[in-house]
């Protein structure tokens, strides 16, 4: 077993958070000593505690002249806990293995720099672009102070998503549907525009997988026409309702929101709408890491054209619809093709009868 | 060796003729003696020689006792040359393996039955789902009286073949341009509607793969309005272009297209346009068995409305262009989705930085 080895171990685990962390990142540790894995540890929804008192835990005196492997830099802040780096040293670990920095200005470099001056040895980089990937998100946020976001698309192999009337259900088959599911329960948050909203009253729940843990339920409605008394509105005390709205949102419906329990976060208006990076930058501030945006076509292509969408996961169903359906992207107002929004394919795959491509931007 | 591995070689070998045999099927033959390929065969350009007379002459007397692998029921009529089952009975073939029976009313059972005749041992079935398919053209002609439609559509990920001025060069990359090529090439004749025809002044050929069969392009264009003076026009000498129209297209457009040395194909118009099912019985009558057809969007979506689409070639390009490039796909008219034509997925693979995807009627 090689340091990589471990060091996937540790990510495996760390993945086991994701979408339950925030605002904090999703954190793997593995501790081994004399070849055996001693402690495991991955961070707690909420946040606390982190991966590494976890796997100290449970290694105990066996962490003495252990080696910790952990997917980011151990923090060095005192918040609600002690910092790890200081738990690692504390333990009498002898070397510790992270994957990549974190970039928090409270760490930075001090948690490394703590462990070295304790007499630990450390090192760096390993499966480096592999943890960058897994924790984009809080990446993403700390540095740029934006979330990770995620666009689902899910059409036909004509790129429609509903005939001409609007009829939409459903164009993808159930395993399609419940990997969706899967993919929501991954994120902080899910999130759609007004025009989804109203048109399917979506409730935007992880269901059939046994989830203890629900993501935020968003949506984009700049003059909160969606009804409080909705499936999101009846359901906000039990699972967090987020509305962004703009300043011209009327009080009544601000009131009614507010009364069924939602948040609302009042975002800047841009020329057409809510201007979409204000709206990321408020829930990024808000502390979430990573959105799993599912449209409506006209969301989706205001994130696109703002550049602030980070990987498209785009199901095809084995139907056709023709040019009468409407499209999953809205407009892009293209001056010319050269201008389109590029984006490499990260990965194919079948998911019962339909087709799952992930693209990432170029 | 098994009978369904040396089945499977004749199958690769018969491969070699598809675009190139038509209105013959495109079939292959092994010729094993004690374990070894003592003769190899498949059907030349134009149809003639069969595979079977090409593989027993390179078997020579070896094929005295041997056994022969044919992916289709030999020939028993006298046509330009004598029945392929009378030449394996003349060479002392002990026994014939075949996959698929030829339901061509001159054969139809009666290649089996004159090989029994000879006192030959033959084996039928073989690897008769994979010959079936690899000559689904052929069998589709000699049954219902069409060709085999292969519709191409190539589009980026939110279903655009162009932005709304109408540039398309190029949406996928050079890779899947190629593999267009190669697509082409196992084809008889690559179709187009007229519209693409006139937007683009295609050429249709198949270039940079050093290929000596050009496939018959076809453009169906009820009025003639595509111009004798064009690509098509000015090449038509060297390689076969057809028209399929209208009763009412003017004779002075077919006078110029017949001068060009274009084939003129009068079909009978439905209530729009040119009756898609006439123009590929028209087609299948001039012996062709496999049609690549390019699109646009109206022609696809009326072969699709028909029923007469056999496989759909995707290619999805990393580009998304927005609501206001144009549709892969015509109008489908559909009443509701649950009417939407349904494909399932035959194969999926990256070319180049794009995707194929390969879909078939459910």
């Amino acid at each position: 077993m090689t340091d990589a080895d471990h060091m996937a171990h540790a990510l495996r685990l760390g993945a086991r958070g994701l979408g339950r962390t925030w605002p904090n990142p999703a954190v793997g540790c593995v501790i081994v000593k004399a070849g055996r894995v001693v402690g495991r540890g991955w961070t707690r929804p909420g946040g606390r505690p982190h991966a590494e008192p976890v796997a100290l835990a449970e290694a105990g005196v066996a962490a003495l002249g252990a080696t910790a492997y952990v997917t980011l830099e151990p923090c060095a802040h005192h918040g609600r806990t002690p910092p790890c780096a200081e738990a690692l040293a504390a333990a009498g670990v002898a070397r510790v293995v992270t994957a990549a920095g974190d970039p928090d200005p409270r760490v930075a470099g001090r948690g490394h720099a703590l462990l070295r001056a304790a007499g630990i040895a450390v090192t760096e980089g390993v499966l480096e672009a592999e943890a960058r990937a897994a924790n984009a998100g809080f990446l993403k946020r700390v540095t740029l102070g934006l979330p990770f976001v995620t666009l689902k698309l899910a059409a036909s192999v004509d790129g429609r998503i509903a005939t001409a009337s609007g009829e939409s259900r459903w164009i993808t088959g159930a395993h399609a549907r419940r990997a969706v599911h899967a993919m929501r329960m991954r994120h902080d948050a899910v999130m759609v525009g007004v025009g989804t909203a109203l048109a399917d009253d979506p409730d935007l729940s992880v269901r059939d997988l046994g989830a203890a843990h629900q993501p935020v339920r968003i949506v984009v409605d700049s003059l909160l026409r969606h009804s409080c008394d909705s499936r999101l509105g009846r359901t906000a005390r039990h699972v967090p309702v987020w509305l962004c709205h703009g300043p011209d949102a009327p009080e009544a419906a601000r009131a009614g929101w507010r009364a069924a329990g939602a948040l609302l976060l009042e975002c800047e208006a841009g020329p057409d709408g809510l201007d979409p990076a204000a709206v990321m930058r408020r829930l990024a501030s808000e502390g979430l890491t990573r959105i799993f945006c599912e449209g409506g076509a006209r969301l989706g292509a205001a994130l696109v054209r703002a550049g602030l969408c980070d990987e498209l996961v785009s199901f095809t169903a084995g139907k056709l619809i023709g040019e009468e359906g409407r499209g999953a992207m809205g407009p892009l107002r293209l001056a010319q093709l050269a201008g389109a929004p590029a984006f490499r394919l990260a990965s194919v795959e079948t998911v019962g009868v339909d087709l799952l491509a992930r693209w990432r931007p170029l």
